[in-house]
């Protein structure tokens, strides 16, 4: 036993060494300002012995929205380039699409003519880019992809298109005892394959949408079929619900950019104790890109007037971010 | 940056040391025999550098069943005393139920007779003992009947109805950098109020059955309402595709009792690299209770020829296990 308090009290030393080293500028990307201030304020009130805010390290539970959050989303949410990418890759084996709607309309790039079909046009396309196909093989078909493609403004890969500033959130929360999460309204398989990579986040701490999977033997081999058909929808009332399946535990810091991300921050907010609300404002359109109440895939209305009236912590990238990219020069 | 290095140097030193220190004998309640030496000659493989078995701490990932795995479930699983009980206490509120099925049998401990109404009966009881509220007054009502029900023969707490060996099993996984995962076809929320302080697993490493919830601001006050609808039936096949929802990792060892966990450990075993899969054998009438190929309620059948044709340990209890409970003399 005295052994192991010893380790112990070694072991907190050299962590209390290690925060201090990080606390120098742990946002180095964030200007000073109000935005930062909040979330420095924040985690050194619930990472404090003794304070009346203190939490927990199993309780420390950070959730982040990815499109829009993370990474880039415009000029379209990236998952939506890799769908248009899989219909033109499959098209020579279904030489009926360039008549058949909504195909004929994706391969001339015309996003809107394909989904005026509505639902249905949507799940033809998720069957035929998303289904069909065991879990491995869709994962191998995403690893591929985003090995290659490339942002069309920035002609940089997907992945490098990551905010600077909120990586350095990401690893400031984790170096504090966090564990976070990203809950995204996007698929669960079509992020697991490169989140550890780019974010620092493993595939048990992915939330996301989902379609129905079964479970075969195929040959005496073990797979998860990827069916045509909707499972989980994690995106605005879907969150918390999302959120309470996976971790079973209330969030104490949530991070979003869009009104899809609402009950993410209401639900987050509503637990008792210290409790973290952030949005992200895109509202650079030199750097990246402006929109906010009128958007139409990713409308940030509701939540500027709730962030507000409650006091939530709201990121202008122009003002509070010192770059955007880690590109940048 | 030779600071860090130092830090990790002593670190790795002092785990090196705690490590030898339990491997005095990882597994005091398991008799020495060939279903103890399968289970530390695995995780010796598995975790010596350079070993060609070695696999990195991450994907260290094994998936315990419940019932009848870490506690018993004889003479009925404790969720459905839980229920019974739930419909008693709910009883002076529901007169009626006393001519009406599936209530008035079940008032009288006729679970036969109350489950002759098939699927319809099943959802009008548990729509009534799980349904109808949020998760926090569910958790509530959990935890207030776990701390005071008592297993009919041990006249013990059921938390105190876990086996003591597997309890050892999970704490040396961990020790050895498992990440240890429930994977019950019992409700997830009916587990998440007590794994933790029983098993030292928490919330999020919970996954097992759902009912569907709604997100709701009561008052302001944001909840999840537990609807009378299913959501996923952890069970079976349902356990695989839990798995990669909840863990988005192949599992590299697996622990059962049932047929109900056949897939499981098909799943696991389907994975590359080293696999551990386990039985725990229920063959010991004495000490607990004895059932396997013609059990009504967790039949494990298919499961024993399976394990026999491949290898996979199975643990017979009367004489793999020194003692079966703590509370044993």
């Amino acid at each position: 036993m005295k052994y192991i308090h010893s380790t112990v009290a070694l072991l907190a030393v050299a962590l209390a060494g290690l925060t201090t080293t990080h606390a120098q500028d742990p946002l180095p990307s964030w200007n000073d300002g109000p935005a930062k201030i909040s979330i420095t304020a924040f985690v050194e009130k619930v990472t404090k012995e003794g304070s009346p805010d203190f939490v927990p390290v199993p309780e420390r539970i950070a959730t982040f929205d990815n499109d829009g959050t993370l990474w880039c989303e415009k000029p379209l949410p990236v998952q939506l380039f890799f769908t248009l990418d899989r219909v033109k890759a499959l098209a020579p084996q279904h030489p009926q699409w360039k008549d058949q709607e909504p195909f004929a309309s994706l391969l001339k790039d015309d996003l809107k003519g394909a989904l005026a079909g509505g639902d249905r046009a949507l799940l033809e396309i998720i069957t035929a880019t998303h289904a069909g196909m065991t879990n491995e093989e869709f994962e191998k078909i995403v690893t591929d992809w985003i090995a290659t493609a490339k942002h069309p403004k920035y002609q940089q890969p997907f992945t490098a298109c990551v905010y600077q500033p909120m990586l350095e959130l990401l690893a400031y929360l984790r170096a504090n005892g966090f564990k976070t999460y990203i809950v995204s309204g996007g698929g669960i398989e079509f992020m697991r394959p490169w989140t550890e990579k780019v974010y620092g986040i493993p595939p048990e701490q992915v939330v996301g949408s989902s379609i129905k999977t079964k479970f075969e033997l195929q040959g005496g081999k073990p797979v998860l079929m990827r069916l045509p058909e909707l499972n989980f929808n994690d995106d605005k009332d879907g969150k918390p619900i999302g959120i309470n399946q996976h971790i079973g535990r209330w969030p104490i810091a949530a991070f979003g950019n869009s009104d899809g991300d609402l009950q993410m921050l209401q639900y987050t907010a509503g637990g008792s104790g210290a409790r973290f609300c952030l949005y992200v404002h895109h509202n650079d359109a030199e750097r990246e890109y402006a929109y906010d109440r009128q958007d139409p895939l990713a409308k940030l209305d509701k939540g500027l007037d709730e962030a507000a009236a409650k006091g939530w912590t709201v990121v202008s990238m122009k003002d509070d971010w010192k770059r955007v990219f880690a590109f940048e020069k």
